[in-house]
């Protein structure tokens, strides 16, 4: 099963940390393809950013799509462009987002999320409305910290997150951890062991789903919203 | 007052079309520019074609707001890109979507909405919920005419479009229909007659709303979901 | 354009105060006459109140209606009666509760509401889940201060809405605020400016939604909901 | 134990019906008390009607207050002025459509109302959604029959009513019927029996409810929405 | 009128609580029979307990069934199989929890709820859901009190309490307190009085609730989610 | 990776049915086993025979948790113990009904249910809730046909199946189908490539995100409400 990982961040050292941390989550029997955007804004902090980085993001899904990927994985956490991806795919298509709220829905009654930075927060919860699990979040939290300072890996950073997984434990009565930032993947294994209960991280969730359905067989439905997209005259 | 009204459609004649509206339904004391995107895909229908025309139509919020417009609106039902506009502007950003289902709600306890082809129900559902106003939504009907066939205003076209205005007041239970689709706007003040209930368009609807929040001296929040992007290094 | 602003109140003096807060916020094209309820409560504090001061506003929203206005604002912030009024209405009709709610939705993410005394919470959530914007809500905040005490300008007073908005946008996580008191409209632009975010008072929302609607040639529906009611046989 | 019973409707043939049906469903150990408004609308169809009546009504929930009754109930399905009667009582108060959701709930999954004109629906559709069990009500029907015309028990008003309880059972998957009019109140025996479903009529279940609250000691709460009003100084 | 109570718990000492707790509470013309559980847990504290207890409840239930009671109470406030428990009853079968949520619902705006121990707050928060009656709680509390603590009226046990109902009073804005655990209907009145709010108990309700069902001539419903369950060939 | 399938039905033939859907669906690197309640009913229609069928399902979990497996599949499609299950287990614990829901929300925008009986319905729509999708949810279709009809294959038993799959296409306007019942496992496949969408069945779903869960290194939470059940004092 070939496995394609697309990072919509044009920068080449996230691409990396990405490979990296989807090397450490490659799914039994599967083989992982990372790639990233070719162009389009270094990194994705916001909605403007994300709509630059798409048509980047959509070539890569289509040039995936040709060579015959079985599933895809889009490696942010914001889900940029998901619904425009499934449109151009008959493989999977799963957001890290959205593959770490579902786990999490699997494993616990209710999650709490910790992101980077508080601009982050609307469009995730926007997310969580839309896919339906936003009664299952218990909290949405912004550490406060920017995703360098977080690939970075200072002490102080590091100290942020683990206060905010504290409180979303402790305040808001969540029983499992997202991690709502691709950059916090490396943290994920520490933390859960510190805290004695599931943190949730988005490329192994996303890897492990996407697998998981095209292992099953499936595919992305081609019926309503999802259908490909129309043949425009030329202009 | 000056409005700015862009088509984020890169046909020149829908932008024609959308300008004819636009005149029609200019508020009192504003002049309303009206812009077609320069690129990007002649139609948008579907998430693919919203997510190619975003980057062109950002384009036009960029330039207008530099010259000082007073509102924005977004002439596609879909709403397509609003929230990275808003994130570009300090004036107000209306889309005509979003417009239409606020004043509807202002007028009727539930309406139904017509649009083209049942291809754009999902995005329609997605906004709906987002707005927070899928519970005043009574029905999502699709004609199932084509975009360019409303345009040619066929017998055929006006008679689908008018059966499904008819099922959404007596099946649904709906007060006042929303006309789904920038082409029907020429539509609205017949079948308000005829139906004797409110049938809103978007184009009149945006333009509204944008000139009352300009008129109030009100402005796009920049704290949160909106705030400015991040300046990126250059790679 | 003719709009009609009726105070439910039965205090001249705040009827004053309303017709002051109109004169500086009158949209373009637009005269707006000021009235009050001629008996019922003097000022309207919980549902006991509201429910005395309804069948005298009907009165004003009859006359003002036979005499051909284009547009009514209701000036109390529990949109005290708004459904029987429409019930008496073509032209449009909009509460400033409301009218700042869906202001509020079109420039933010979300929203916080800062009003005067706790009684009013319960009057305001119930109006925000039946107009379906409950979910847009940060939070619903009471300044404990009555609303004599908002008209007399103390400085205590000022420091405990400043000290609710405050909380509002920074534990609620707002992007804006909505003022949920008629006599807090003199506040408005001081609060947008110094916490930089849209304050939204609702006779400015208000006016500025009714003219837009009648400009845009948009009537109540008298289907359903908002039908005219049956004439009674006489006892 | 003594109860009150409040016919909002200034009409005396509907208060001695709803005295006959009250006789018909007296709680063990409780007498009742049946007022009529001595003012307002003959018969309470739509809003304004409603708002017309509850100053009328409310003064009988303060004399029967006053004389110190135990439980009141507001014999109109669309509990017009339910939170104003709390405000006013120390005594729980029960509105008659709101009694038989929450009997409904208890004693099947979901349920439908068959109430008499499509005018009714809008109110009674905001009710469900603000006592939150909207999402256990299966449909929403009207028969399309008259007040007048139920009261009088005409063959064809027999038949739509059954012609809608089947629907709600069968179309809608309801498991139990709401009758949605005081005038359906001697229909429910018959049908529950016809139909081997509960059918429930809200005479029946406030003056249960009522008595249930009242027998085990408890009241209506004082603090938040259901604060005594606030004394005015005179004008 | 003949009403059974069952304790699901298996503990001897607790069905006595119960029934000192039933015997306070009986409604008006009905006489109250209490069962335990014949085996299974000796408390029912989380998931598994419950799934263990409800085989051995059901059998109380159909026993009490064929005895010809009218009218089941389930005293525990996970109101555990209470699904179960109406398919085999056509008499009303009313959960202590599901009992105290609809009483509250009738007497204030929001109600927060007190419980014992954190590990108790996700089922309940299920129950809220699936009732439909989540919007109207504004808080969820744990005291942090194991239930034989409470059994057992420690002063800490009993200041613990009452912080929580503080606390979802002034910081929650509930207007009525539910106590979510049989034990602690003992404490209802005083607290009621100290305070001066509904404090409402499960048994008390839940007796009050099934009295008024069977009162009205009301069954459960056979139709549908709670038809009798079929009967199997033999294995 | 070892994963464990129990049938909580006690039927010995449904149990090799289950296991011959296992052996179809096994993830890449894993073996299975599947075991079947040793007592309880044998079959599970409705919730008196799920609570019955529960304890002896535990047991089984019980075992393979000590066993050393590392994910469970509960293959009942109404998640009968998926909570008690969950507290008893470190390893992952997914339901087939809930395993299908989730796949289904990662391939389409809505999906219809298509189950035998009427009477499994409000199980279903109870759990949808519950899970946070009945929003994704676009019909919920039984077929009509008794479980053992559908694992004997007759055309009959076909057909409706096929009618209910083609309406909740057309109708309720899905994207994908969710089969909503373990015995038509077999049919997936062909319906899928028949109506060109995705048809998911819960055997293959649950298998793949147990498996899924488990590749990811992710273990059930143990705090909160999957807390590992309190030992109790002997009786």
């Amino acid at each position: 099963m070939r496995l394609h990982v697309v990072n919509p961040n044009a920068s080449a050292a996230m691409t990396e940390g990405i490979a990296s941390a989807a090397r450490d989550a490659t799914p039994a029997g599967a083989s992982v393809t990372v790639t990233g955007a070719a162009g389009g804004p270094l990194s994705i902090e916001g909605p403007v950013d994300g709509a630059m980085a798409v048509p980047w993001m959509l070539q890569r899904i289509e040039e995936a799509e040709r060579a015959g990927t079985d599933g895809h994985v889009i490696a942010c956490f914001d889900d940029t462009g998901l619904d425009a991806a499934r449109c151009l795919a008959r493989a999977p298509v799963v957001g890290i987002g959205e593959a770490a709220y579902h786990c999490a829905s699997l494993l616990a009654d209710r999650f709490a999320v910790v992101t980077s930075v508080p601009e982050a927060l609307p469009v995730l919860r926007g997310n969580l409305i839309r896919y339906g699990l936003a009664a299952r979040c218990a909290g949405l939290r912004a550490a406060g910290v920017p995703v360098l300072e977080i690939d970075a890996g200072t002490p102080e950073a590091l100290a942020a997150i683990r206060r905010e997984v504290h409180a979303g434990l402790e305040q808001d009565g969540a029983d499992a951890i997202v991690l709502g930032c691709a950059g916090m993947a490396a943290l994920a294994a520490d933390l859960s062991e510190d805290f004695d209960c599931p943190v949730i991280e988005g490329i192994a969730a996303g890897l492990a789903l996407a697998a998981a359905l095209a292992g099953a067989g499936l595919r992305t439905s081609k019926r309503g919203g999802y259908a490909a997209p129309r043949q425009k005259a030329p202009r």
